[in-house]
């Protein structure tokens, strides 16, 4: 198999890494990649924040979701959606004025720019998990950096236009971490549809989600399905990432 | 360099191709890899549809700005957030009869759920991307999928917590579409940041985007800054995009 198919193939998420830092020259070779990504407009709405105080990772492995080894990770990069980049370099170009003078309204950045910003800094941050394995890096996508928007934002110091979308814990390998199995995924015929949606039904959702089912439910469970509800769905950290990214969209469209 | 970071490094948009089809198993391959891209929690909260059907092509080309080369791709792929499948799930699993029960409210997908989805979605884009690169294929993120929402939900017949996020035209690059020179990307120094977001002023702006300036600004525009509102940021398919997306995130949180 081609090196690069093998690379995405092999790739599974580390959340054990050896004390040992990543060099210098290691990441910005990750960052020149990352910076690579395809972008829309070629506008990159994207900011990346290299994490490499202590306190700071301290304190992110207690806001997303109390998980200690976020705290372990010898590189932490927070990806942001930029539009105050755009939008100040709009307003420095008089585009104020500019409105003024040929009686337009001033467009501000909408819901509609905040998704494509949150599609550039996808696509960049899956540009660096792919170049991290390529260079023996293992790596751990962090949604929960989707809550505690109002924490986040003071922390991180984010202007109005400037989300935190996604968070990598990027380090070397433990061995013990390196050597567990993949997890599945769900089969094909489920993923890949042809032309237009096709909505499944009972028994094809009871096949789809067959393997999925714990040896031990959740108190109250008696099927993977309320398992997974209970346990997941509708937990605290569920309900918060939405209220979070309510209080972002807000914010961004005030 | 490693093969991966070249594949990485070579990628460009790519929006002429040869008249030859991606042959069935080259496909296969594609999706497998996209498959294998992480995903929040194992749960693939995304549907890729296939779209092989010339008559919705040709509407996609017009429909996504009016972009004809979208009708001569020889594989469209349209990235789906898809939170249906699992809401199914969890209703066929008699969560509402469990929370009943026990006295709860049953919880419906959130907009925060709706970001986790739209993490899992492109990120599985991106994956598709460099795989694609490395079996010699071309691809184009086609952004404007996000616009006219409900037109492309009837095409599609998406249900309610089925949004499109991201479209891939795909196929064998035209010779002089795979020479084209590659774009330019902002300095590292602008895009990649330390510990805390740091907003650019005045000077700073200029020096970012001195590149950007192009030879003949559009009438009105006295700088590269209003060249690119007055052209992009104000533009119709702009105003558009944040219409359709307010109106996905309405009909979410219904």
């Amino acid at each position: 198999m081609n090196e690069v198919l093998e690379t995405i193939h092999n790739r599974k998420s580390i959340r054990a890494f050896e004390n040992k830092p990543v060099p210098y020259d290691v990441t910005e070779t990750l960052l020149q990649a990352a910076m690579r990504a395809p972008t829309a407009g070629n506008m990159m709405l994207y900011t990346i924040l290299k994490i490499d105080d202590q306190e700071l990772k301290d304190k992110l492995a207690v806001s997303c979701d109390n998980q200690s080894f976020i705290a372990r990770a010898p590189l932490l990069l927070v990806f942001l959606a930029d539009y105050q980049r755009w939008y100040d370099y709009f307003l420095h170009c008089g585009v104020e004025e500019l409105c003024r003078t040929r009686n337009l309204n001033l467009r501000k950045p909408g819901v509609g720019d905040l998704m494509l910003a949150v599609n550039d800094t996808l696509i960049a941050a899956q540009t660096t998990v792919i170049a991290a394995e390529a260079l023996g890096l293992g790596s751990c996508y962090i949604g929960d950096i989707l809550e505690k928007y109002e924490y986040h934002r003071d922390l991180f110091h984010l202007p109005k236009y400037v989300l935190p979308v996604t968070m990598l814990c990027i380090g070397y390998p433990r061995e013990d971490a390196a050597e567990r199995v993949k997890s599945r995924r769900f089969d094909e015929k489920y993923i890949v549809q042809r032309n237009r949606y096709y909505r499944l039904e009972g028994l094809e959702l009871d096949m789809m989600f067959k393997e999925s089912t714990r040896s031990k439910l959740v108190d109250g469970a008696v099927n993977a399905g309320q398992d997974f509800y209970l346990r997941k769905f509708a937990s605290e950290f569920s309900v918060e990432m939405t209220r979070s990214v309510q209080a972002m969209m807000e914010s961004w469209s005030q």
